[in-house]
């Protein structure tokens, strides 16, 4: 006998909790398809060739590594094996790994399958991934990706598409987010009009804190990269403007940053006759991800106006990469794409109880029976309710009513039907409705247009 | 650079594989939660203690482990580590693996959440499993399950309601199958009745063979377990009996036959009021999963009377299983389940062109244009109608039209859309049925009516 028990990181998840993040997903799902975004699938298990190297020395740890099968020391590196050294080792004893984001196989798979597809590639994945971090409150060893790219055009329509996505998607859910906006070329222009251009990566660096270590300390940080108090400040003030016509008068000097400026109104201007439900806000202070994005940048919070006692980071994230796929050969494919976070998702839901009642109905109605001949008569009951659509379900036998009315509790039914020798002999089903403790007598023809409208 | 490759064994998916996977499952799941069963889910990746000694020996070999994250030779055995034995060190650098199925981790998932969950408990499950056999033809190293087990409960019940399942699913899907059926009990008849109780197991082995080997050589096996020629007979005239009231006869002296009897024909009449779609047939000669089936045995094929060039194997399985999580400490919880064979039905699907045609189509409309301005103007018509539920596209510029059809016609959408200076100035979408050739023109309002009606 085994102790039952579930490795760390990892996670079970009851009816209710998978029918909840179902609702999430298919949500998402059915806005990706509206917009032409086909969904593909690629394997849990990768080369690790095809994933080392991809994240970073730390993303390399992260990678959960497959032990090559049967006699794997037969080929493993002798040298290392003498040393004890697990890194020399790996390679001879692992070639597969698990998935670490859905990102890099798109890669692969793009330039795998270039002459199968046709680009722009519109694609979507919802798909577990792995990474081996230290396991806490929140964070998973195992976890669902949820995402939307676009490879092969430059066109910024896509940008103010996957904007209408993010909106669309929230404004289903009914969660009030604000979408953020910047644009790489943007603060590469701000860093040029402090005349800090050669300081780009460590200004954004610093700036990206901004939320945590606030204004006086990304100054200093700023100033520890080799410029003055007064640069510091001009990157400070620019950052914090908060409206594109603004932005454009102060970076009138910088070619670049007037182009990202262009870009921000080419993509507003695509949706000038989109009605948002959200808010959108330029956020010049956004900072993330800019190791990969080159052009537009994208974040999603939960808007704290209406929830104000959620703490919860960016639920969606996304950006314009000019170069996805040359990693695997595949030259000048630039492409864009957002990633909803479902598990914050999840969670900002059932914290502010946004899950529709309806949702975690699992089924509609579940009959009880007195005895072996009424059990046997609503077994046929059911049988035809299902065979109509009707998601129905019946105790196995005539077992006490209480254990069988508490078993129909259980399952969440809003009906259920009580059977016993009057209603067997009328050929008719008494149900009772749980909410209201309303009771009527229904032929089955009745109760299936009951049920069904 | 990387060259762009993939484990052997495993699968990308390109859309259109995607679209019609998802059409399978989604016709699962529909009938799955009509009869009451809700989804779980259990992660990939499990404790090597869950896993190992449930498969036999030869499933523990196809087992994939994890290695341990970080310097996972700091605790490796020193022993095996000096000897290179494999096997040895397995437990001291491992500590998880791969899901193997989806039957072990529900026993570990029913045993340890035994507090969360009402019984009897009806569970569906749709998640891949991995193994690492030998790839090949139609064999992968990651593929999906798909199965309905019911943990808890003796009725007999979820016996018939599983086989209406089936039937159900294969309906809907538009294949012709065979259910056959068999009982354990009866197969103990069989062996009790020719005097052949104690060689029971090699029994089952052999008749087990008789489609692939033919009745001469199962003869041949079964004089080889030690019985004489006409103890072979016996049991192969009354494993080909194809009648239920025949066989009883035949068991008459046998009790555990007689129970296997009365069981089948329970079985049977829950379902005496529901239609079948499918053929059901008695089949003493199947005896597959008798490691772990206790009762009912229950295999699906096509049905080569409709498909005389299909050659496929079983495509759904399942049984009942008197005990399945006594391994987790949980006792006397009996079972019954069915599995659908997902990647199988797929192929047979594939092969008999049982697809609607409708699946592939990816979207419902594909707009091109002639310039900057009707680009635009297509962008607001495409946002209008994603809005409206209306699955659109267009291409991303005004390229040169042979362009941007050849893009439209790749997409599969039964209408496009040609936007020129004519449509903007008159406010109306020039519409072409690809089917057909019919060309017409729309208003918005028009346009979304034909295509939601």
């Amino acid at each position: 006998m085994s102790k039952p028990s579930i490795a760390k990181g990892t996670r079970d998840f009851l009816p209710s909790e998978v029918i909840k993040r179902n609702y999430i997903f298919d949500h998402i799902k059915e806005v990706f398809k509206t917009y032409g975004y086909l969904p593909i699938e690629t394997p849990a298990i990768e080369l690790l060739q095809t994933l080392t190297g991809k994240y970073g020395d730390e993303g390399d740890k992260l990678l959960f590594k497959i032990l090559n099968n049967g006699d794997y020391l037969a080929k493993a590196n002798p040298e290392a094996l003498a040393n004890k050294d697990s890194n020399a080792m790996l390679s001879s004893i692992s070639r597969r790994g698990l998935r670490y984001d859905l990102t890099v196989p798109l890669a692969r798979y793009v330039s795998m399958h270039q002459n199968d597809i046709q680009f722009p590639f519109k694609r979507y994945a919802i798909q577990p991934v792995w990474r081996a971090d230290r396991p806490q409150k929140g964070r998973y060893q195992e976890f669902y990706q949820c995402d939307a790219d676009m490879v092969g055009s430059e066109s910024l329509m896509y940008e103010a598409e996957l904007l209408q996505i993010l909106d669309t998607v929230y404004n289903r859910l009914g969660i009030d987010v604000i979408i953020k906006l910047n644009n790489r070329k943007i603060l590469q222009g701000i860093a040029e009009v402090a005349g800090q251009s050669d300081s780009f990566i460590g200004i954004t660096v610093a700036i990206d804190k901004l939320d945590k270590i606030g204004r006086d300390k990304v100054a200093e940080e700023l100033i520890n990269l080799g410029m003055d108090a007064q640069a510091a400040d001009i990157i400070l003030e620019l950052i914090e403007i908060k409206e594109i016509e603004t932005i454009a008068t102060k970076l009138a000097s910088s070619k670049m940053g007037m182009l990202g400026v262009a870009e921000m109104r080419e993509v507003m201007d695509y949706m000038s006759d989109y009605t948002l439900n959200c808010k959108i806000e330029f956020d010049f202070t956004l900072a993330r991800g800019l190791s990969y994005y080159t052009g537009c940048i994208i974040e999603v919070v939960a808007d704290t106006t209406t929830y104000p006692d959620l703490r919860m980071g960016s639920i969606s994230g996304g950006g314009r990469y000019a170069d996805l796929t040359s990693m695997f050969g595949l030259k000048d494919m630039s492409g864009v794409g957002v990633s909803f976070g479902a598990e914050r998702i999840y969670d900002v839901m059932e914290e502010c109880n946004l899950f529709p009642e309806s949702v975690t109905k699992s089924i509609d109605i579940f009959f009880v029976s007195f005895d072996d001949v009424s059990h046997r008569y609503a077994y046929k009951q059911v049988s035809a309710l299902r065979a109509a659509g009707i998601s129905a379900d019946l105790y196995p036998e005539a077992a006490k009513m209480k254990k069988q009315m508490k078993y129909a509790h259980g399952t969440g039914a809003p009906y259920v039907a009580i059977i016993g020798s009057d209603e067997v002999d009328a050929g008719i089903i008494a149900v009772k409705e749980m909410n209201t403790g309303d009771q009527g007598n229904y032929s089955l023809t009745e109760l299936i247009e009951k049920l069904t409208s």
